[in-house]
């Protein structure tokens, strides 16, 4: 199954960031890691240009130097986030129950501590962005197209290893871990509350035979 | 498993419905109605009172009769939301497997035919409102629980009857069905794409053992 996540990277942005100086470069990932903070934290809605420059210690002019208005500098801020959970789904290596053990618990410690706060901060942008921002939608797309193909490549290495129960469809279950994942926060996320997240994480890998009912990798 | 999601319909709305005489109910349903399309069509920013009136032709006096401001016709517009979502789940009575085959056919056709836009309507306005908002993420929270409590009758029932595959706990299922529809509506609206909806359905319930991989109930 493919959503065809074709690579929509803004061409404007690319350009922007790879026409700078390195100091112009670390002064623009400032303003999107200060913007992509505040807008995890309040939402798009509530987040300002001028609160950005504020927290960012950047003038007007600077700011608007790397971004003409508040819609590119949001696309830079959803690009920044898919990138982030690709590389560190990427990173984890999940393709093996017990570092998708490990996974999971890094994933549910980190909702813990801060309440479920925030949901994820790509698919929060997703759902705050889908009706009224074509443009964000496309790149919100983009980034789930990526991070299902992440997922994918877990599962297959585990279904390879014949770790999956019989008759289930890696890329099916990726798709399905990544809903669940959404889900599981959003929940969270209203309810204040990390356990509708571990609950749902737990009852997928338990039904699709990753684990045993007390969330420990099956053997 | 309970987030205490008591019952917290605002006093004030309440009051300001059971006060009103039979027309006025009717006005103020209609307000309501209109404003949880609009918002379900655009997001909860990008509507505006102006456009409230004139959709729901009332002048603004009639409106700020009923609503003081924005925020409380939201509130209002979640426990609308809520309450359809939490009576068409208890309508559809989903405790065996050919009605919940039937849930699952109604869900997925109606994503399909508006290629995902909008939404959980539910879900969305958790996403949109959660952190700006704490009165509402808490209207949310709520409606959550309520549709927690209609899914779970489902799951016991089902499991009654000996359907769920061993070992699987029917609150737990309830939690993760949610969350699986949740995510997958969240992924068909960014995609513009009703197939991670209809994947991460099919393979949770392929999973529980409540279907077979080609979504037929399971015998």
């Amino acid at each position: 199954m493919d959503y065809q996540p074709q690579n929509t990277r803004s061409r404007r942005t690319a350009t922007a960031a790879t026409k700078l100086t390195a100091k112009g470069r670390r002064t623009r990932a400032r303003i999107i890691d200060v913007a992509a903070r505040l807008i995890w934290e309040r939402g798009v809605t509530a987040t300002t240009l001028e609160d950005v420059k504020l927290a960012a210690e950047v003038s007007s002019s600077q700011l608007y130097h790397y971004f003409v208005d508040k819609e590119r500098l949001v696309n830079a801020v959803i690009e920044h986030q898919a990138d982030k959970l690709v590389n560190t789904t990427e990173d984890a290596d999940l393709g093996t129950t017990e570092r998708l053990a490990a996974w999971r618990d890094l994933v549910i410690e980190h909702a813990s501590a801060i309440h479920g706060q925030g949901g994820c901060p790509l698919g929060s942008l997703g759902s705050q962005l889908a009706e009224a921002d074509p443009a964000a939608r496309t790149l919100v797309s983009a980034g789930f197209g990526r991070w299902t193909r992440a997922i994918q490549d877990a599962m297959r290495s585990l279904h390879g290893q014949g770790r999956l129960r019989e008759g289930l469809d890696p890329d099916d279950l990726a798709v399905t871990v990544l809903a669940a994942l959404q889900g599981g926060l959003l929940l969270a996320q209203v309810h204040r509350d990390p356990r509708p997240l571990q609950t749902t994480l737990d009852t997928i890998f338990q039904m699709a035979g990753l684990t045993g009912p007390n969330g420990v990798p099956a053997s």
